[in-house]
């Protein structure tokens, strides 16, 4: 039995992403269809992947359909657009970072027309993506994800974390937590440089101890330090992140002083650095409050 | 020409760090002498590795002096106690995790004396200090370090980060992410566990996506999960390092609203928790704080 | 013409409330229904003011209807309940501290009966109440306060402050700063107790300084210092109010790292200390993170 | 017995109070000596309070001293300039906002020169300042402060806290609430603005109620609101302040989450807007933090 995939959005994680998918597809006699909603970007993946580019509602026949949205808003507009075209036993996974009260919704509207939704966004970043090695957490009916799980062609790891939203939940907690130590590592660097001690060798003394996290191995000493910030996780986008998390902690009526102080400091961030620039360059909010540069 | 070396203070680091040097220095037939404000530890550890237990007095003729002790008023009270002692072209390597002030103090005071002051703190907890795999940050003169740098045999890593008090200085920053990171990362789980998120499955998720760290893939899932919380390194003693770190930061001039509110914080947990449980017990403020258990 | 006036939720602050309300109709020949969901309380109203206990449904008779409960969810129960019984040409005043957002959903729900809805919460604790001095915070269509502007027998001042909703986010905002004012001074007081400084000589010279605020004046000398904290408004809903204050700062997008984590350390005071405690009862928190108790 | 005071720094604050002396001296036959690191200052102040512009060295031979400098380092300065020309029996009075740490050392200092010290520090502002109404908080001796009682021609109140550095304790504590409430306020109304809420509104009501702080009633309306920030108190000093009882804080080993972020973030503001805006423009790093006005 061959598959059917189908996905929408190909942003710099859902190219490379769908991009595994229609490899895989057409290793087994299957296909991938692409939709954009710029279809230009659908006609040239369709070229250097093989995928079949198409119009949004003729997505509603594949046996599984992917999103990777900017947010929960959009899943929303194509889901509307969509609407009766679903037909029963197709399964939504949505990769977007979404809002786990979003999922919730959304899972229970295409419920009522036999359509599984699964809350699966990822983790790894363009690099993870580009080499089919992401982490997906995913949330919503097990018998669902058992389903996919042979078409998640991009992933290194999959875990399923509980019902729908709790993949949304973990995602969020997860990039708030990339938030707390990036802007944390950020402040005490600050410190050290104010007194004068050499923040590469900091740096390196970090990563080979206690204090150290995927923000000091990976995006300090590459992205800050280098004063090179590359675009490709941008900030509004963590800020997002960091905003639905602090929405998770309210929702579960949980005390999270630390988590909530840093999502307001990164909302400050975006306003005042730019929500386009690399999630990184919050750090130059920490450099202005400090009167010193990371370098 | 052969090396004696001296080693004062014999606790959880201190001991197996000693047990490297005399390991090292019996081989090139050279001695360690060893010192404990408990004298009977000395004695276990000469039998056990082949040191040489002896008076504080008596390791006034090392050519270099190592101290481990709780604090930089320790390390204060044996230097007032060898005084003149202390011989000229003696090189001092403190691996207390102490307070840049008091480098400054002491490494001027062994000067007057022809005394060479190095603020070298390690990190690698018990496990590294076993192995002879810490990492040691040091401050001070640059030759100072050289002359030594073929005694620490406790080492995976040397780098020298600064001037004095630059080596505390990184200790405490390093200290102070992994108390905020380790914070974070409770607060971020109590909200999943109050959501009803399977912890483990996220942890795991955590810990192959960007929002991982020493704190989530080497601390929580061992000794929070598990409900052992097994004392190896002190809570009081991460929330006095965290306070060094504060001064680090005010010392500096420096705005650090995450960190400063952290200190406050393991403060906090080290009166609620108590300052001998271990370090990751101050999660279980975290607990109270969200009326949930991390299991 | 004369009126006649319904309240619903005869509690702490509702009972002196009503009480005036009966008064003022009393003497202009109008009428006061009043209700509670435990209808002996509405009996002892009508003989202690003069008002008239009533079913819940005979409430949908009168020119306005007040309601003053714990929460908004009360209020939609209440609104579920009357439901079909309202008439177009009503006022519904709610005094409760509600959530925006709810009052947001019921002025629509009530305007489609034609019932005209007004957000208006009120500040001066029972003290106030009592005296018929409280400030009134009103959101909702202007002429709809002013029709009942002449109703609001307990009100010392009455202030419209926008739209629907507008006069809950106030009100929230306002125990939001209650919160911070009186966590902060408990801070202070903490570490100036521990450097053992008199404490009420302390507070008075702040009281006569720029640190003064509502909480300093009126409650840290006579609730705190006492070691009386009497419960006359409940830790746990100061914390709610704290929560509806969060939400109003996510909703409006806003930068708020104070009020964050300040709504958070509440939670945790009603988790560690108890929600049926008084409000000033959260310094019990702060006595504990510092261990030292103030008086 | 006819008295002659001293003051030292005749800056915004100092030229007013050293005006009530002078006049209260004259009336009763004694004289007051100013001086000022610019001497010009001194000799204005002569000619329009009929006080005496001397050298410093000349304040020596009075019966007490005042001092009223920016910070504890200038009292420092003048005190080494003075040094052996001070004699036995003088009071000095401190009305700095000092450093409790400097308020011990120099206390000790003068002490062994038979001179006593009191911190005196004072609240009030210039308006304060103008109308004799300054509260004086006041740590050191008790038979000190006694003697002096009646040469504080500025005071309005004054109030022993307790030994040497208590009142520069209260004082900082003092004003880092001030910094606080404001900073909270500043939030919160930026939240409401953003919600489309009328400010003013929203202030009067607060202002009548339990949110309400000297920051609400006294500055924000008129300096925030009216986007005036006449400079009469400098945020660089105000962030000093905050400063100070961060150290307070961290010397009494306290935990003061709340405080201490604060204090980064008043720190932050001073780099952000200019230490020498007036102290409520902070509130426009908040308004910047917020992309929102208030006005």
């Amino acid at each position: 039995m061959t598959r059917t995939l189908a996905f929408l959005g190909l942003g710099a994680m859902g190219r490379p992403m769908a991009g595994h998918l229609a490899r895989r597809t057409n290793e087994l006699g299957g296909r991938t269809l692409v939709w954009n909603r710029t279809a230009s970007k659908a006609e040239v993946h369709a070229r250097e992947f093989g995928s079949q580019a198409v119009l949004l509602a003729e997505v509603a026949g594949a046996d599984v359909i992917f999103s990777c949205l900017p947010t929960s808003a959009e899943v929303d507009g194509v889901l509307a657009e969509l609407g009766e075209h679903l037909r029963p036993g197709t399964v939504w996974v949505d990769c977007t970072s979404g809002h786990p009260q979003a999922a919730g919704r959304q899972a229970a509207e295409l419920a009522a027309r036999g359509v599984s939704f699964l809350d699966a966004p990822v983790s790894g970043g363009t690099a993870g993506a580009e080499a089919g090695r992401l982490t997906v957490m995913v949330g919503g009916p097990a018998e669902a994800l058992e389903g996919v799980r042979p078409d998640l062609a991009f992933a290194g790891k999959v875990v399923r974390v509980g019902g729908s939203g709790a993949g949304f939940a973990v995602k969020a907690i997860n990039n708030a937590l990339l938030a707390v130590n990036l802007w944390a590592a950020g402040e005490g660097l600050a410190a050290l440089g104010l007194g004068g001690v050499d923040l590469g060798a900091a740096l390196e003394v970090i990563n080979a101890s206690s204090g150290r996290s995927n923000a000091t191995e990976n995006l300090i000493g590459q992205r800050v330090l280098t004063r090179e910030f590359p675009a490709t996780f941008a900030l509004g986008l963590l800020a997002k992140d960091a905003g639905i998390a602090a929405d998770v902690v309210r929702d579960a009526r949980g005390s999270a002083p630390v988590l909530m102080a840093v999502e307001a400091l990164y909302r400050a961030a975006a306003h005042l650095i730019g929500p386009d620039e690399d999630h990184t360059a919050a750090l130059q909010l920490v450099e202005r409050m400090n009167a010193v540069e990371l370098r």
